[in-house]
């Protein structure tokens, strides 16, 4: 039985990890924190837990931490994350972590779009990305899983291996991505306010948004070669799920079932990853660690469209399965 | 020409005020307020009214305001709202009050529902209810109307009649609505956070919410005698539209038919109420003026279900007919 | 490991139950029929089910079905369940019958409501009903059970316990119920269609809906004496998840404290119902096997405020749930 | 005062119509046409109309048509609208179609994307298509109008602009479009019953839109040389709206305030369409006849975003656009 920790309990993320290792024969939750002041119960935060763990969010040091737990999820925003992060790993404890902070190899790229100076450079470049698909032998070593984030996961799990392949040329990517609200966190603002994003759909962060360099530097280790995409992410007016339609150039003559073909031979024996006929609805794959990917060729251009759970697959499900993978778990546990 | 100033205009009933009034041809937007910084252009604000109105958001003092504008529509919370009011009212101009300020008239009742003293207690009592279809000729002189409630506008539409003409007992009502969230307002708050309310319906302030002693006091002068009403509200995933479900109990042994036809007796040359056959949806008034009634006898139990747009005819249409009231235009200017 | 059979395998509820099961360590499915033609694979029919279930929806006779199942789940419709289950039944089968043709004891009364004689009268009123909170100690014996219909799940289990009790009379009881539109089942119909029910709110079946005698029934037994409930439906617009509005009256001089204190006494230990503080969502329950339930006293009047899932607690978790009991799972085996 | 019928009235472009006429101080409806049985009342239909239309459905022939209206607009799907169009043109009415039938100029492009021979092929190219800001003179003369599609409208705005003033290429426009599903019709299917599109996200139709041939048309027209869309539809869980993100390739230089001042310069004087600074939502716009049009460029790539409402200037709105322009109405009657 691994002993958690989750830094950070107050949010989406940390709900949905916290009910899907209520599900996880080999793993117990033990610690949970907060910031938030007077000890809550974890019910009082998230009422769907009544009845389900019993357990305060408190405001834990590192060493409390690490006599409690095993593995730490940390659920805090970056630069919070890898401040606590350090100590926890120097105390020997393993870190899944869920914000940006060990995504980026490159600590100018990081202090370029996150606009701080990253608090723990060094390692940058030396951590896994928890992409087990791409990274699986690495990830079941880690010390530190860096946990993707939910807009790359569905547009890396799409092109990766068209890159890999050389199905597709490096330029002129574009990703056209739409997210679920939830994406955005459980702290109120205006353009999260349910009237102004029920009935709405709206672009956001074009051009700007930190997935961006995110998506560029692991499809540039697929590609073996400088991408850059474009990438405009989307609103949607229900709770989770992302879709992302990629536009990609072919290099050559592949045909859509040859491009299919390559997708499918590329995830035989994934347990979570699908290749389909139809165009994916997020509904396929909410609530599940699956990610389903179409795709099709129209008047010479390819169209990836790839599905998942952006709080699942797009982060907590994915940060279980790593989890098993870093423990000796099944891969799978928990998560079918 | 009226030329109309409006209090505290970021709100969603003050745009919804806005897009109303910008179709009236007796009225012409002159002044808007708000509190915040930096007197931002209304479509900044609002970017529905970009290219459609052309004002600046102004912190303006009560001079300013009375030379500006002929009418005043406050859009302002309880308690600062009643304080604008009063200097506008001895400068000339006629108000009508969105917040519930002037709604109760007793200065007891409102402090034990609304926590404070009222800052202008001697008014109460003596300030008309704006639902014209049961006060049309006080509002025609008044200087000052309170416009309703959103959930007493549709309890009382569909109970005043029927206690007026005595079918129903004032004892024993319960008055169970839905409502969709712009009636929480435009300020962020987690109850109000698009992936809290967005796939979930609740209840909320059961038993205490501040329209129950609203729907007493209006329904006890229909009744002419005192009515204490069992008041749920509850929030629908939606943006706008409120369904009251009321129960009684009937006085004799009156049918389904007789209490239809006493319904539509009343309201007979109503241009807003329409007593329907059918169960109504909110959506059949959204975006109206209008009230659909539906009557039901079930096991010896009276069952109104009456349906309108909070954002309306439970706000800011019921402001401007008032509005057209107050000063002689056409009772249905701009709202059809 | 329980061989299990589902019938009528199309619509939402044979979906959730599959999920459901596919979690389950001692079930496994190993037919599923439709009356469709082609024996569609399931996952053309249930995109989710891609990868995961690796079955044809087929036309099964009875001795088909009786070799290949221990357990059946029917999702027929009723009349269509009844004629399906007794052959089923004859050759050695259990059967969980979803559909309502073994709920009421009363030929007449399932004649009158289902405008139709039943085709398997004599059995009627010998049938446990699938309520384990009720039932328990039947359930585990039974042949077949009566899966509980979800507007009746909501309202017995928060009136039940305050009836028996003698807390709450037995007349004037209201059950105002909202559910999402799952409910409504697969079939497209125009008050079904996506723009008319997105964005609306409405009562239907006032009075007539076919949940109403169950109710009666089953509260009736709670009370050791007849009621009969005014029971009003409403469409929500989200998909799954009812709350339940009851509205009765206090026999005596009880509290609110000790009503509730009523309720955890009847559920201490039960694994899916909690009695909780705070007005409960929808959302607080969706995707679980659990009930919540709230009590305030407003005015001399009873509220109770009940919400599950109308998938999970109300249809494909209370089968499962049952089905663990007849087959000696532990009872919470995949609902957790 | 014009004469107004209308074919096919069941629709929500033809409810969406009628309420935009009902303000039209110089129309009145006079004939409303189904092919349904029964000459039902339009608010049985239509439940929003009760007291405000008192019409019924009827099944009318040429000659009793033409006797009671001056101008027809026809809701009628594609080969049925023009049909019925043609005979009315021969009687001296004029017509708005909704449908498909006279948008494309080619024979043969439009049996290979419609799957049937026109049945007026002889007039295809020679009917104005009917977005004023692109034709308003030769709508004003015609005796038929082509009403514009939905996502061709979007897309069209957004980009005619660019390609006439040459800052733009010819090749390789991408059109990522998404609807709400209001745009699918009022008649129940699978893929619009609310469980199936509610909290669910998916493209549909790619590479195969009858849309795309319409975009291609306009948009060559108004780059002066054969452009070949990518266009890639979405269904949207709201009811209405549309935003399409297109991505093109610049000619030269030119910034985005160079493709701002562009647009602006474009739709200077234009009533319905406003260039802004901020990504557009579809709120901005619903309940409007107004496009938003947002422009970016990233790495190299032109983004441009335009927000419109599907149901008006999608469909009725810019229907009556045109009967304004077509009858000497001010442009913009109606429509404020």
């Amino acid at each position: 039985m691994t002993r958690i920790g989750i830094l950070g309990a107050t949010g989406y993320t940390a709900l949905e990890l916290i009910e899907l290792l209520l599900r996880h024969p080999g793993a117990e939750i033990t610690a949970l924190t907060t910031r938030q002041e007077g000890e809550p119960h974890v019910a009082s935060v998230h009422p769907r837990l009544a009845g389900r763990l019993d357990l305060k969010l408190e405001n834990l040091d590192t060493a409390d931490l690490a006599a409690r737990a095993d593995c730490v999820f940390s659920c805090l925003p970056h630069a919070a994350s890898a401040e606590a992060i350090v100590p926890l790993l120097e105390a020997g404890v393993r870190c899944v972590d869920f914000s940006a902070d060990y995504r980026l190899n490159s600590p100018e790229i990081y202090a370029k779009w996150y606009d701080h100076q990253h608090p723990d450079a060094e390692r940058l470049g030396h951590v896994v990305y928890g992409l087990p698909e791409l990274f699986r032998e690495q990830i079941r070593e880690a010390a530190l899983v860096a946990n993707p984030g939910c807009y790359p996961t569905s547009a890396i799990l799409a092109l990766a291996p068209l890159l890999k392949t050389g199905l597709i040329r490096r330029e002129g990517i574009i990703v056209d991505s739409k997210s679920g609200v939830s994406g955005g966190g459980r702290t109120p603002k205006l353009n999260f306010h349910y009237p102004e994003c029920n009935e709405n759909f709206s672009a956001y962060g074009v051009g700007k948004h930190r997935h961006m360099p995110e998506i560029d530097q692991y499809l540039s280790q697929a590609a073996d070669g400088p991408v850059e995409v474009i990438f405009t992410p989307h609103l949607v007016p229900m709770d989770r799920g992302i879709l992302s339609t990629a536009y990609s150039v072919p290099t050559g003559n592949a045909t859509e079932a040859d491009l299919k073909a390559a997708l499918r031979e590329f995830y035989a024996g994934e347990p979570f990853v699908r290749v389909v006929d139809n165009p994916p609805g997020t509904k396929d794959v909410t609530r599940t660690n699956n990610c389903h990917i179409a795709v099709r060729v129209v008047r010479g251009r390819v169209i990836t469209l790839s599905a998942i759970d952006n709080l699942i697959k797009g982060a907590s499900g994915a940060a279980v399965q790593n989890f098993n993978l870093m423990f000796g778990h099944p891969e799978t546990t928990g998560l079918l």
